[in-house]
């Protein structure tokens, strides 16, 4: 997905038990999912010398807040890590995992997700008594589980009366002392996979299985939806701590989010996104003469489009890899030579030609008009673009952070109308059906709140889709 | 004093009301009570718009936390603000002031000062089911102060209840929303003023009366012992919700904390300084060629000495300003360098002289040891060492973190030890009632703790000096 | 070429006239060419006030040198500019453009290349007189032409006489005084290009044509070997400063060195290597089911070689884009882990199938074995390696610094020995002439120095391919 | 001196030869003459296993270039160091010392002073085809040096012809391969001094005796007006490579620049400034209750003026020590706390008081002007301000940076103008006389030029006070 202004809370996070040291482990397998957060970092460990959890973090990449001298330093087996995402304004004290210091002991928690009532949850607690510090849903979390531990719940029970409470996405890890969990909501929003080290020293839990790939762990299967796993070096734990009849999960993840090496839910990501291709190939048939992703998310779905339609796929646009800050530029001039930067035609693929653009997503079309008239630019007789998901007509509430509907291209407009906004001679998005048949998922088992604007859970002014109870 | 490692919990604290924006201001103060902390600043301040204190800290100088256009983001009238001093490892986390956001509004709060009892008080409050994210003692006393106010009482009434359950010295700078207050513990122990703006805008209180010249405010009085002061901008208000019948004022303060432009107590300390020269000079007479003062906390004293016994002053050590750092060398060659390079003597004013060297006091002795053999290496015929302060024979714990008694020289020495041990001609410490008469505090409301190993609050395995209860 | 050992001084240069100021237009050229040096960077640019050239540069990348608040104060609409590659310890001092003031004006030179017979050069330079700051070539290139100058020479003759001495390969941006110049040496070993800004407004020339597109400048021609080209806002003047008969285009950097997105000698890159994968596929078949490239380079040579022998293409090896330092780690375990980030397998394209891996070019090997590993740990059925490049055998000593032949795994080797060292079940070589049949460059003005061990120029203890003579 | 605008070419330079490393060595000496400039810093040490000079150095503090890792890779016995001071924009390229590699060797060169004829100098070199990297004084003096040794002179001889070539004040270090030099012009403008470690190990010749001190080396003498000293590990060798009658050493080191604990030509600065306070005390007596130094530098001079005037001397203004950068204030208030944060009055002393302020020199007199009116402000019943030089009239060309008389406070004004602009009630000067007396060299030998408008040297536009040649 080329729309740069498409952000949103993705976040990884790790939960993992061995017998020996994890630092360096922790360390690769944040480094695995440094795609899905690069605002910050961190990892909380139990310092089995001081018989308490040790939280290093900071913002940045895992990299630059991780030194090799510091590594040295970092001590224990049994941890919990986080890489962050935030269109917001990062502060360190923001960062993640979150560390309290209780009655019940030492919690540390990560996150990736949203909980839609935070606010209330936040507001109940001050209500109560609690002062936070940094008014997160984290924050909020940590406490709520304080709370129930401290009541005297044990730690399976506080987690179900935790789940009852919040609303939302999350994919959690959790320190309790120096034990550690992974906990998923119980429809499922938010990826997270469970692996045990191929040496047989223990487990662990990530959003995505590259973070296993990486640390030679083999792929067991998914957190369940509502399950709590207890990671331990020698075993694993589970307990469902919530159930509903339908899950939901994010459709996101295959097409955009994920890395193309993660499995998800039993399905090859990079499968998923050929599939879809292949998919949209027959629903939005053109006649062209060449294939062309825009780097690097569309690249898969670009292969499954070739292969059916029997066009030649071509690396007709090529990304500079080394740009990461631009300068808001003060005159039209150099802003056009900021776009120009980091995309590039190949024109000897393009001049002359009718060309098909792919790419997995369209959200405020900005970066598509431009794109577009780039490949015009080049030479291109005609320009199509086809997108590897359905028009996003409504936020997400549940992972993404687009706050109104405006800012979508696809909302109250015809085909024709997008295809005049982005200057394409043609736009073809696959369908609802046809990417759930690509998916490969119960279509009443993923979330298409920003497709359908019908989400899972109760969301003020919104449809909800389905009314479940926990079980 | 030079013995370096003669470090503690100083810190500085700010609390400021006024018409107008107050960052600068902040700036300034914060600036001029430096020397009383340089491990971390941070200022808090109100911000209109948002209607939320907004807390801004780091660790390093004033100068080199805020910078230019961060100075100009800032806004407020009504903050406190904080330097940090610490021996123990740095953490961003542990900055001051510290801010918690409540149902009874946000509570910031900077602390100078040491609670004998935080261990206890944290414990009872993760009892009660808070949790920690520093484990500080100003967390503790922030969450006391939520708790009191959450249970229905009215702010002073919520202060008297904090100071019957704090035990040790403390000099706060408090916000509540965009109240700002300051409050002294009921013995007086760190210090604390109350300055008006001469242009009439608004109020400030500091640790030390510099804060207030450097802002154009003038001095109006100390913050009283027990006393909780709100500052508005156009007028203050007290209420006294502890009070003592004796104090219990650091003595340190006037030795060697304070800068000798403050005015503690009433009294100027660099006048102050003078005088316990003078006494000095009395009571341990030297025949001696020239005063010597340790650069620079010794020169008031070293004033005060020539004046009453006639021998001339001269700068016979002179002080390199551009040392901070200094590696800890592999050989001693290289260690007697690093310890010369400090301080360096005028041989001139040496060389075949009788030298009394003077300074504010001596602790571990080490350095003195090492300057006594500087000044004869230059040529001395005899060096005499005089001491502001009576010896140290007992721990602080009430804002100068030693923890050991056998850290100091001269615990357990007779004169004659320790004018061997740190291989003076002669050793003269100031007396007590030397002291006192130059302190001009009467001796029952001044701390001697460090001196006379009698405390003014009950410290597990030391002797209580007086048993008293608030009234 | 995934053999990150495999680095050298491809270096990129940048000459640009224009009526109005080009810093902005200097910055986006030069990260345009990012990928050729990212070491250091600079430019040099004519101050029309100060009448002098201001040379900017330091370590790092071309955005973190240069800053929004200095871009704002840099001036002139007349400069040249460099990235730097460097294997050597990176010195800031050596960072381009050298800048020297002499009696002839100022000059200043950025070079991509080696002078083969620089050592010699300085040698003389210094006999003369002449001291040097830096002891580079580049500092000895702007001696020898400041020296022609300094005799009487007007720029183009200087400029002949600066080609006689130099033996070796160079494209150099130059400036003498406020005017701006491109010489590419007789061979044409390093590319350099001219462009024309579409909006009328002056030329630029550069290392690749990427330069010209994000400038908004429209690709006119290569500058000819032994051409010296002066740029000026409102025209060209060109010179043929030296000629040969026979050229030696580097084969390189249409294999690997160049970005895809540039058009060398007018040849798109990414069509060459296409064409390098096609004739692949003709020369070396292989019966399997599916192409996987080395990512990024490898991509093009994996589409030649799927659309010839209709072997479908997948990305099986994904990048894992946010890996910048490795660690050196303690302990094998951790070493695999570090292999691992960098590359990961798509299982699913690759567990039962026969693979042909595809890359350009291998030089020591070691990364080809361990990917090789890795692909049959993912569950290959068979590893077949295809190459873009023919066997390199013998150093480079025209910009990239491989000093022993050793280091080469086809060096002495069978394909059978080769097969059995990187673990393949075959590997496969694209012969010297497939490969000259793809670039469509004349097989005696392409440089086959390292896979043919006959060099286009004198060296040392190795065989000269042809004897030409300067024309 | 507390006018901070009065800056200039100060410097640092170090020689040093021992038989052991002496990397720490050079550390400290660069430390102890930091107060002589803080812009930048290096060291070039003859690296033994290399064979040649290696030069490090860069902007900032010594303790902030060279951090303890660093310096445990730097190698050598020989060496010398530079500390910078600079009005103008620091460049990392114009640190010192300044290294060529040349037929006849490596020279480094690090001075102190200012060269008048350099303009002329380095058009001469460019007119005989030498090209320059920095445009410096250093630069030209290396080249010029290079040149007389390539000539085929051996190293005095070549000494000799540099010294007929340059005018100006210059001490210098200088190596030539491994071997070190110490050169001081033949006026003896800057000082320089020589000295032997305690150990036997070797030589050191420094700008300040302070950088002997702190080696554990013994002062000698002062390098010889136009002497070049060689420094090898077991001696040191002679040569007077220019002599003049009169020399004309610089009696602002005296007065002002040279750290107090200093031995300048035989003379204690710390004595000097005491007995410079004496004789004004006698030239401009004054009724007066206290005697208050401008902190740092007046002290000596007010210890001075205290003893002879029989008025006791105290510390009535304070220096705030943590002070480095000042923002520049929007508006009035705010610049007022700037000016009050620096220094800071002790009421006590100073109210109701006849107060003399005492310092070593007025420039501008804009920040005396501002302590007069502080002063005031705090109560002082009468300001009189006494002067430790004369009044200061004219430019200084030989090492401190004042352009245009039109800056002086005391240029065309009478004694009660001068009053009259400061504020104060009265205002005394030491006569020039007065002054000699005090510094105890004679009149012929003592540069006067700024405040007496005659120079040592042919300065275009300026008075020439005697015509010396060269003997």
């Amino acid at each position: 997905m080329s729309d740069v202004e498409f952000v949103g809370e993705k976040c990884g996070v790790i939960s993992m038990a061995r017998k020996d040291p994890i630092p360096f482990y922790m360390y690769y397998a944040l480094r695995a999912i440094q795609h899905r957060g690069q605002e910050a970092a961190g990892m909380a460990l139990f310092d089995p010398d001081e018989k308490k959890i040790v939280c290093t973090k900071g913002l940045g990449l895992v990299e630059s807040i991780f030194r090799r001298r510091q590594m040295e330093d970092l001590k224990g087996s049994m941890g919990i890590g986080h890489t962050y995402y935030s269109i917001r304004l990062s502060k360190p004290e923001n960062a993640q995992p979150h560390l309290i210091k209780t009655a019940v002991g030492d919690i540390a928690l990560a996150h990736n997700g949203i909980i839609v009532n935070s606010g209330q949850l936040i507001q109940e607690l001050k209500a109560k008594g609690h002062a936070f510090v940094t008014d997160t849903e984290e924050e909020a979390m940590a406490y709520i589980l304080a709370e129930e531990l401290f009541a005297g719940n044990d730690i399976v029970k506080a987690a179900k009366k935790m789940v009852k409470r919040l609303a939302g996405s999350y994919a959690l890890s959790i320190m309790i002392g120096e034990r550690v969990f992974a906990l998923r909501d119980p429809l499922g929003i938010r990826p997270m996979c469970l692996g045990k080290f191929k040496d047989g020293s223990g487990y662990i839990a990530a959003s995505e299985s590259v973070a296993l790939d990486v640390t030679d762990a083999e792929l067991i299967r998914d957190v369940a939806p509502g399950e709590l796993l207890e990671l331990k070096p020698d075993g694993i734990e589970s307990n469902i701590v919530g159930s509903l009849e339908n899950k939901s999960y994010c459709f996101f993840e295959h097409v955009y989010f994920a890395r193309p090496d993660s499995v998800i839910e039993g399905h090859s990501v990079y499968e998923t996104r050929k599939s879809i291709g292949r998919v949209l190939a027959k629903e939005q048939p053109v006649k062209a003469d060449v294939v062309v992703p825009i780097p690097d998310s569309g690249r898969a779905h670009a292969q499954g489009f070739s292969d059916v339609s029997g066009i030649p796929m071509a690396e007709g646009l090529i990304k500079n890899r080394y740009i990461n800050r631009t300068f808001i530029m003060p005159d039209q001039k150099t802003r056009d030579m900021s776009v120009r930067e980091k995309l590039n035609p190949v024109k000897s693929e393009i001049a002359g030609r009718r060309v098909v653009l792919i790419d997995d997503s369209i959200v405020r079309g900005t970066t598509m008009r431009r794109i577009v008239k780039m490949v015009r630019d080049a030479g291109a007789k005609e320009v199509h673009v086809r997108v590897g998901s359905p028009p996003i007509i409504a936020p997400c509430y549940l992972g993404i952070d687009m706050t109104t509907r405006d800012q979508f291209v696809a909302v109250g407009k015809t085909i024709p109308e997008i295809e005049k906004e982005i200057g394409a001679d043609s736009v073809g998005y696959i369908s609802i059906d046809g990417l759930i048949s690509a998916i490969k998922l119960a279509r009443n088992d993923t979330c298409l709140g920003c497709v359908s604007a019908e989400y899972p859970i109760k969301i003020e002014g919104e449809k909800e889709r389905f009314q479940q109870r926990l079980m």
